[in-house]
């Protein structure tokens, strides 16, 4: 397989473009990849120059940039030559094989979803969060792509979920589960239990029902649930993290004695941190579309622009894609009684 | 009002009976509440022993105990004599004020419901968490009771949640948010969408859809949402803490200078857990049933339970029971066009 550029949204995120072009850079330099850097060329071409000569970073000129406030139509009826669409287009023609953007999430989903297209069976694309666990990390799918999804929707993001981390991420028999209300069997909304019965028919290592709990036990490597429930708790759990942090703060800020212990323990946390950072994983991969597209953190970092690069490429050759919409047709088929 | 003793089932909880049974002395001591201990007559008056000579403490038998394995219609079924059912029959007599259980979480709630009865107007009683936030607690409904909820219901739920925050939390003018996967209005499924309508008609302090991470910010003072999300919200959070501290003690172990930092860190951690420490917030209310209902924890420990009967007494006389019925009637009458 020809290994081809990652097209990079050069503009997209709240550190862009210094933060994606160094990115860009890091990546090919540490990992010989080869990237598109897709945005305002002068602007680009000015930051590039900062890092001396740089092998496998090629800018491609997008004269206009999808912000945070633009409808998520934007980069496919206002903004045609913004640096979403013209790296999703890229992606579309086969001269990239990956796309990865930090930008406005919701334009980057409909976006790859109206350029590339969406694989044969595949009802709804949809955002696969890593989320860090004990010992690794969960793959939570959807993580905010759709609501009001029905039963067999949930199965598709079992199916893609389970082919993303086996894939990419390496786990040769991938535990997933169905988030619910209650382990049990029949514990559920109308529609966990209705997906329930259909994951247990397609079998690929369905466990059963997991609670919230199970998301960052390491007790499963995927995790199905709608994307409303998701959503809330992704931003439970940040919300969760950034008060722990704040109170920690309070209580070493009153007492000197543990102000100097929690200086102290930063070797600690620094570590756990590192554990915990999402830009270690390289960003949320959109399954169910035409191509490997990865949805950075609005807040990426070089590192984690780097880090999206990575798994990206990793992703466009993985197979998994293929893999997906194999599946996802065989399950269509039995589902049709074939 | 004649202060009514709190009927609490003293066999419900991992560590029943001593744990009720302290923590009902406790209460009585520090806060001169009566309480009736209902339980197993021979086991509670022995375990009562320990305190020597108590005021306030009434035990009252019951024969039969509900266990965790116990399916929830039980109380009103195979085990009528149950603790749960003999407690719940005193505040629907009269005789007592409120009731508290820290055991089987379903079948308490069945029982209230069936037992006490539902309060006009009100179609789904709701579990109401207290979450403890940045600067005080978050009241979380409904938090498991039911799943599939109609947007009338998340209504009900932020009525209900309103008066209790206003009335037993004494906050002055409580702000409520609905939980969504946006801030913006339009935000969320189906069922979201339609009951911001209704929120906005219904005043009661709406501030509009809060996200996952508002639960611990301190911007609002009541969530409302299914009990499906509820669920998964509270799982997800109780596992992430989980999570931080054993990475913590995995690192502290580790390296020898950052085991010194998280011991001489305990102190912050200490004050910390204070803050967030359920025992604090004296259960979760099922809210919508006549009369005063807690559950606690299963986990309780003494603390909890002291903790569950002061709120339980505080509940009864708060006024909120009333004024959550009189305000569901009065949207009723409304939505009828009255």
């Amino acid at each position: 397989m020809k290994r081809l550029p990652v097209a990079l949204d050069a503009m997209g995120g709240d550190h862009a473009p210094q933060a994606t072009v160094q990115g860009a850079v890091e990546a090919a330099r540490e990992y010989g990849l080869e990237v598109f850097l897709v945005g305002k060329e002068n602007l680009l071409r000015k930051e590039l120059a900062r890092f001396g000569t740089v092998r496998g970073v090629h800018v491609v000129d997008a004269p206009e940039v999808v912000s945070m406030d633009d409808p998520p139509i934007a980069p496919v009826r206002q903004k045609k030559e913004s640096s979403m669409a013209v790296a999703l287009r890229l992606v579309r023609d086969g001269l990239a094989g990956a796309f990865v953007s930090a930008g406005n999430t919701g334009a980057a989903m409909v976006a790859a979803k109206l350029i590339l297209g969406t694989l044969a069976g595949v009802d709804r694309p949809a955002l696969a969060a890593p989320v860090p666990n004990i010992s690794g990390q969960t793959l939570l799918i959807d993580a905010g792509a759709n609501v009001d999804c029905k039963p067999r929707h949930l199965l598709e993001f079992a199916v893609m979920g389970h082919f993303y981390s086996h894939l990419v991420f390496g786990i040769p028999s991938p535990r997933v589960g169905l988030l619910s209300n209650g382990e049990e069997e029949g514990k559920g909304d109308k529609v966990t239990v209705a997906a329930y019965e259909l994951l247990a028919d397609a079998k690929l290592g369905f466990v059963g029902n997991v609670e919230g709990r199970d998301i960052f036990a390491g007790t499963v490597d995927v995790v199905a649930c709608d994307g409303f429930v998701g959503n809330v708790v992704l931003k439970t759990a940040e919300g969760l993290g950034e008060m722990v942090v704040r109170l920690l703060r309070q209580e070493a800020k009153r007492m000197p004695i543990s102000a100097l212990g929690f200086l102290l323990a930063k070797g600690a946390l620094s570590s756990f941190k590192k554990r915990v950072d999402y830009a270690e994983y390289g960003g949320a991969p959109l399954l169910g579309v035409r191509g490997a597209v990865l949805i950075g953190h609005g807040r990426s970092n070089p590192k984690a622009i780097r880090s999206a690069i990575r798994f990206a490429h990793r992703f466009a050759s993985s197979g998994a894609v293929a893999a997906i919409e194999e599946r996802v047709s065989r399950l269509n088929h039995e589902a049709n009684g074939g």
